[in-house]
């Protein structure tokens, strides 16, 4: 096993690195503390072995044909595994396995950018994994969330987060922004509250009744 | 007026430049040509000037103080359209305008990439004007449009076409397309039509029933 499967239990979180747009080396050098087990989707491992980061899992449907022998062989443990199934894509396939896996949570990066089918089908798609497993996707300028259950976090004056229902939300509530929610209805493309901020410094408070809602923090 | 504006009956798409990531010089050259009139949405505008593009319209709430004067010194003449509603973000106010002053149709770039929020926010907004002007959003990776009424094009076999509703799309019927539909509901986060492609050289059609569905041409 790898020199940095110092924590076994799981109690940290995974990291999965997908194939949009690379991340700063910050960035992912941060979660890298964070999250000794590292799976890779598919042919962004070329991109992640240049970067000199161990691999634990490489997972993917490989219909590019990767040369499997060649990244074995630089990435030695490693777990390869196949996932042919066409009607999901491999996020949702390296969010499963995770699952799977027993992990309680999950940093995922590289998952936006580039194409934005991809990237919106990333960002909406994790919605329906929320109560199985806690997800955290991130990137340079956003870091993205779903709502379970009741939110509550301290932030800085100014800070910005946006509220972006994935179809319909209703019964939304907010404490502490700016353009605060009262029982509002949000929908995706008609009304969202994109660009809201925390009024003050001190805590951010939200809850739903029914849908899903993604909770985001973005800078410039 | 500028020496550009050689097509004064609007038969021509407008080009908005909104505030997200710049797109590469050939992708942005290739739209000017076909776009005499040129939007610019906030402080997009410091962007826009190195690159030296003639800009007929700044529109923006301007809250960070951009410096009107020194924007209004190298760019003479340009109209200045100051948008205080904080209740609609940028692109929806510049795409308002257009349908004001009544363009048919807006190519849209820099709408995505950089902050989640504003890239989902912008790809998904849209939808709301997609019987009042015809909108194309463009990146270095994807051209994004609304289905409006019934959708008939000519693709080569393979290229990629994804269908991504937002909100829940009723009744989407496909001809052509490798992962066809038959009176199929969509549902954003649950059920695209994510990565699928043209079966063959031949036309795609697609029609849906109710609900707001973006199809997408992407590529890697």
């Amino acid at each position: 096993m790898s020199s940095h499967h110092i924590v076994r239990d799981k109690q940290e979180p995974a990291l999965l690195i997908a194939n949009g747009e690379s991340c700063q080396p910050e960035l992912l050098g941060q979660l890298l503390e964070w999250s000794p087990f590292v799976v890779v989707l598919d042919s962004a491992i070329w991109r992640v072995l240049d970067l000199g980061i161990k691999v634990d899992v490489l997972l993917g449907d490989f219909d590019r044909d990767l040369d499997l022998d060649t990244i074995r062989a630089q990435q030695y443990p490693l777990e390869i595994v196949h996932t042919p199934d066409q009607n999901k894509t491999d996020l949702e396939k390296g969010i499963e396995y995770l699952i799977e896996q027993g992990y309680p949570a999950v940093n995922i990066i590289w998952a936006t950018g580039r194409r934005a089918d991809h990237s919106i089908t990333n960002m909406t798609n994790i919605v329906r994994y929320k109560d199985q497993i806690k997800i955290v996707m991130l990137d340079d300028h956003s870091k993205i969330f779903p709502l379970v259950g009741h939110f509550e976090k301290w932030y800085q004056a100014g800070t910005p987060i946006s509220l972006i229902p994935v179809g319909t939300v209703t019964g939304v509530d907010s404490e502490g922004l700016t353009y605060n929610l009262r029982q509002d209805t949000l929908s995706i493309g008609y009304r969202t509250s994109s660009s809201n901020e925390a009024a003050e410094d001190g805590f951010v408070r939200l809850r739903a009744q029914t849908g899903d809602l993604l909770i985001m923090e973005c800078w410039d």
